[in-house]
């Protein structure tokens, strides 16, 4: 259980295979993001069909509505939602500062009041792993604090350091064998920070890393420097998972860093907004242009609304604020980023990441690849390792 | 084309087969609404999967938006909503009346303001059937005037005579072959006024008539009457249509009275709301007791809502404002419109539609059967038929 094979590497990407309860799941992938206990407007049928692997839950929404207890009574995540395959569900701590009023954080966990009808809720390392007992995901994250950004140097460390206090009351409290529970490392855009967390977390052994704090604010030129930093400090043969990113270009970057596992409410939340995502750059579909186009949103994507629909039709549902267009759109852009990451992970089984890379960015960029992005894509053709332990399989 | 073989009757209840050029279907079946190209929320392989057979789409709202030269260019109906089997499309007569504003009624047509953007449209019989060829529908409608409830007699009386004249006009300009133009009988809540409709309208021998101008504000008791008076007048061998209807009661009592054709948004609006039909009645899924219940929707449904969810979860959706909340209510509404005449065409087949009817409304109705379903009932039973022709097949 929980064993992470690495089939394939080329620089410091690479594809594997991380087996869970639920079923074997392929690296690198994006999750798509289930916060209240769906994906919006996507059935678990059609999240099947797209190739969906994982599916992220937030443990902050659903122990505020419906309560942990009901999806419980369900068996859990998979029996509530009826997707059959395998979860993850976060520790409500990164909700718990974006989403909570009046929060308190102390020692003992954080205090705040719910946005749903303001009432106080506790939660704590203690209480986030019982509820994501209960809502019974395969991966399971530990309780952390994720500081705002910009945020003072000095609480960056003393918020490290009690992360790492937290994840050891994770670690006290967990019971069940078939969660794998994800230690985080934080430490912002700091080098030396994140050295500090990544010496405290790594001793923990959990069977995966995570990468947090980071896609909260700050420039990609802050962000790609920690996330190549940190990634490249963690155990070779346990996954990655860069937290809350991201955008196509995020996961073309963080493959060629080494990050295994993504997750982001974009591909959904652009998709309701009228915006489709290929290979030549995000289109907008609230434009006049498509309305009479009569090829599909993206000639090359084989999902159902590409299959189906002209660009005017979509463009039509939009104006006449019909739910299948947020339907469709939403189904394509996970499809997008679905294809995406298989295309890595074919590109990298042929050794030929760094050309693909190049190749998918030119034509996605138009001609103007941005410096971070040539960077991520230079430090991962690298493939320096550090710290690394044996690779298994 | 367009042949219409009766297999079974029972009573004036009939179940028949009908010929159209993107397939045959049976009958008596109900229509979704696909107003503006899309049956809301719906994809069109999920249609295929709920048994739907013909889907109504609106010359009014597409006419206005996206534009009927729109869809014609993607060869129709068919190519634009990507539903490969028959369409049927209404006049626009019935929505100028009911959505368009100041509108203007001479004996050339209608002048309305646009619902959408004010501005000033005509529509006459010539447009009406224009538009409807562009859409490319296997059935179309005759541009009729729909009077409101209540009306005037004498202005019921001049308008079922322009409509008539309106009839001859649509008649005269149709080019297409492969559409069936269907007359509408109006008429009102009136007998004599049904009998001048259907003595002016019947010598057209249009391959289907309409019931049109009920379920438009007037009681159950005054339209059943209007409708048992009207259908037992229309020909044996032509399809007969009832416009507009309906819920539950109003396709077995249809049935009942030889209706062969319904169409309605009631199943997918009433979801949107949150509201599930079954054999007991209306669930009213924004109750507080179907929050913790964990059976599906309605037990005897197969549909995907039925097959995978609990009301529980659905309930949390509906309370979370998710998307798939008023998608999975109205795709569980359709199935079971389309279960609820599958059933009838069963009963009817074995000659035990009206014990199969009386059994399914004492359940429904809970016991409280109203008068003038009974008396649909009893109608029907009678097998009175007036003014038939011979049966084909």
């Amino acid at each position: 259980m929980f064993e992470f094979d690495i089939q394939y590497r080329d620089g410091r990407a690479r594809v594997a295979t991380f087996q869970t309860p639920r079923g074997q799941v392929q690296t690198p992938m994006f999750m798509p993001v289930g916060t209240q206990g769906t994906v919006k407007g996507i059935s678990p049928q059609e999240l099947l069909e797209i190739g969906s692997q994982m599916i992220l839950g937030n443990t902050y929404h659903l122990m505020l509505r419906p309560g942990e207890k009901l999806v419980e009574a369900h068996g859990g995540l998979p029996g509530f939602t009826a997707y059959p395959g395998p979860f993850l569900t976060d520790s409500g701590g990164f909700q718990v500062m974006s989403l909570g009023h009046m929060r308190k954080i102390t020692e003992e966990g954080v205090t705040f009041k719910s946005h749903l009808d303001g009432s106080a809720v506790n939660l704590t390392p203690e209480r986030s792993i019982g509820v994501q007992e209960a809502l019974g995901a395969d991966v399971i994250m530990a309780f952390d604090e994720c500081p705002p950004y910009p945020a003072d140097r000095e609480y960056i460390r003393r918020s490290l350091e009690r992360t790492i206090r937290w994840l050891e009351r994770c670690q006290a409290v967990k019971t069940r064998d078939d969660q794998a529970l994800f230690a985080i490392v934080q430490g912002g855009v700091h080098q030396d920070l994140r050295q500090q967390s990544l010496d405290l977390t790594l001793p923990f052994g959990t069977p995966g890393f995570a990468i947090g704090g980071l896609a909260v604010g700050e420039s990609k030129e802050e962000m790609y420097p920690a996330v190549a930093f940190t990634a490249a400090r963690l155990p070779e043969n346990k996954p990655r998972y860069l937290m809350g990113v991201g955008h196509p270009e995020d996961l073309v970057a963080g493959i060629a860093l080494g990050v295994d596992m993504f997750d982001c409410v974009y591909p959904t939340r652009t998709g309701r907004f009228g915006y489709a995502l290929t290979d030549d750059g995000r289109l907008n579909m609230n434009s006049s242009a498509p309305r009479t186009q009569l090829q599909p949103l993206d000639d090359e994507c084989d999902c159902y609304a590409c299959r189906h629909y002209t660009r005017a039709y979509l463009a039509h549902l939009i104006r006449a604020e019909e739910m299948l267009a947020p339907r469709m759109l939403s189904l394509h852009n996970l499809r997008y980023l679905h294809r995406l990451v298989e295309r890595a992970r074919g590109a990298i089984a042929q050794g030929t990441f760094q050309t693909w890379a190049e190749d998918w960015a030119r034509r996605y960029f138009r001609q103007a690849i941005p410096e971070w992005f040539r960077m991520a894509l230079t430090a991962g053709a690298r493939a320096e390792t550090v710290l690394t332990n044996s690779v298994s399989g």
